[in-house]
């Protein structure tokens, strides 16, 4: 098998153009080499406004006819869309054929992956960028640029087809880690849809607080602005992450609340302020090391 | 008194020239009718770096002799330090002087602020913007711009020094809002103490995970790093606040936990996916009522 890079004469299938879809063909439209690019959308409403944007060589609502011509597909729905989409058009695709896709969990899209038919080329595909304003007026080009791009090939994926995923890695300026569904899941689970559910809580309990003051959302600054800023993600494809990774979120909201719980008796203890102050200290100088702070509130 | 607004031939003393006061001194100096601005800093190397920015008109260490000649003093230190200050600098203040403070927690200070001599004109003040940068390097003229300025006056506190405080507010481009200490640091328990808390805690928690696997930090994108962003704050300015609003940081920490194990209770519940459904909805809902949801993450 030679066909390790896309090449020109390739057919691309994007199912779903959102904000991760759309970019997707953004960016890898930039390349002189850029396979064709087909989009596949539900509405009419999406047709044309993916026209409008030029986002793609050609778009359809008719997702069996697009995916039995193509060389490549990139699957691009919410998490249970996509497993359902898997299933739906497994019987359709070639021999050969690149199903990669781009979901937020890993586990229970690549069981539904691995069942595809014999010769199909399944790789799990996770890129670890967005934004909290989905749709496909929000797609960019530039991003994927930067970010982490997880990558699940199966036990029955080809070198080559793996090959293929990590070309497009690199095409649209991502890093390619690869990791195994599980642990994918677990690392997730920790840094973002706990986070995700933290906002929401914490929106929850302002809530509360503005029930007695409604001023409380005129003192919201900045730091409020960005802890919470994930609670305004889109509901449908959060609910779609936490059902289908329940169990290691809710195991990692019991670790979250253990090392809340450690904090808040530093914080009532009046004889402790050494050890919260080394606590406080501890995780400013991780979290100093892991991201630029220079970064303007 | 017709002393209502700052004038030229005033000399305003700003103690504490980080992040803030030097912000303050800047936005000040920005009017053709400035005051004159005199930075108080502790060290030499302060000294050299507030004259080679050129915050202030003069810059000194001697804390006692700046204050003296005040027409209106604006402390700029972490808030335990503050303290000290006000019961340090009252004996020699003069009669007629404004102590406007720029500290984050207010029924501490206030009370200090309450035992100033006779004749002296104290306002609690708390100006909701910031960085998790702290220091003078960070300073900038625009930092109050539209920012809630929060007022606290005394009972003690004349009109006309409310009002030089309010000139000073709308000079720096903020929006006052006037709360009673208590109010205020209930508010500001639940929209910065707390996040700033769950900020700790995730890292906390990421650093227990990246214990097996360091890569968690590789995969972590910018929701970890905007929900995170306030572990990475000035720990000596954190610690003042939560050891200065103890109690009801502990309070709103465990309204908090109470919103948490709502939400993990939906999740935990297969039959509850319609009710997470909503609860996520809500809270998306609220968030996006209250703030610019448009900005690139």
């Amino acid at each position: 098998m030679t066909r390790e890079h896309m090449r020109s004469d390739m057919t691309v299938v994007i199912v779903g153009l959102g904000l991760m879809g759309g970019s997707m063909s953004l960016a890898l439209r930039g390349h002189a080499d850029a396979p064709r690019l087909v989009g596949v959308v539900r509405s009419r409403q999406s047709m044309e406004m993916a026209r409008e944007l030029n986002v793609v060589d050609e778009v359809t609502t008719d997702l069996i006819g697009a995916v039995a011509e193509a060389d490549m597909v990139i699957l691009a729905t919410p998490v249970r869309t996509l497993i359902r989409q898997i299933e739906h058009i497994g019987p359709h695709l070639r021999p050969d054929t690149v199903v990669l896709d781009l979901g937020s969990t890993k586990r229970a899209i690549c069981e539904a992956l691995a069942h595809l038919p014999d010769g199909v080329q399944p790789v799990g595909g996770h890129p670890m960028c967005g934004k909290e304003k989905a749709g496909l007026a929000h797609a960019e080009a530039t991003l994927y640029q930067g970010a982490t791009f997880v990558l699940c090939p199966l036990e029955r994926t080809a070198d080559w087809a793996l090959h293929m995923a990590l070309d497009l890695v690199h095409r649209v300026g991502a890093r390619p880690l690869i990791l195994d569904p599980s642990h994918h899941d677990r690392l997730v689970a920790t840094i973002s849809h706990l986070p995700y559910l933290l906002a929401a809580a914490l929106v929850g309990t302002t809530h509360r607080v503005a029930q007695e003051d409604s001023r409380v959302w005129q003192v919201a600054a900045s730091g409020f602005r960005d802890t919470s800023r994930l609670a305004s993600s889109d509901v449908k494809m959060m609910l779609d992450i936490l059902l289908t990774n329940r169990e290691t979120v809710l195991s990692m909201l019991d670790t979250y609340r253990h090392e809340l719980d450690t904090l808040r008796d530093l914080l009532a203890n009046e004889e402790a302020e050494g050890a919260l102050r080394f606590y406080l200290s501890n995780m400013k100088a991780l979290r100093d090391a892991h991201f630029d702070t220079n970064r303007k509130e």
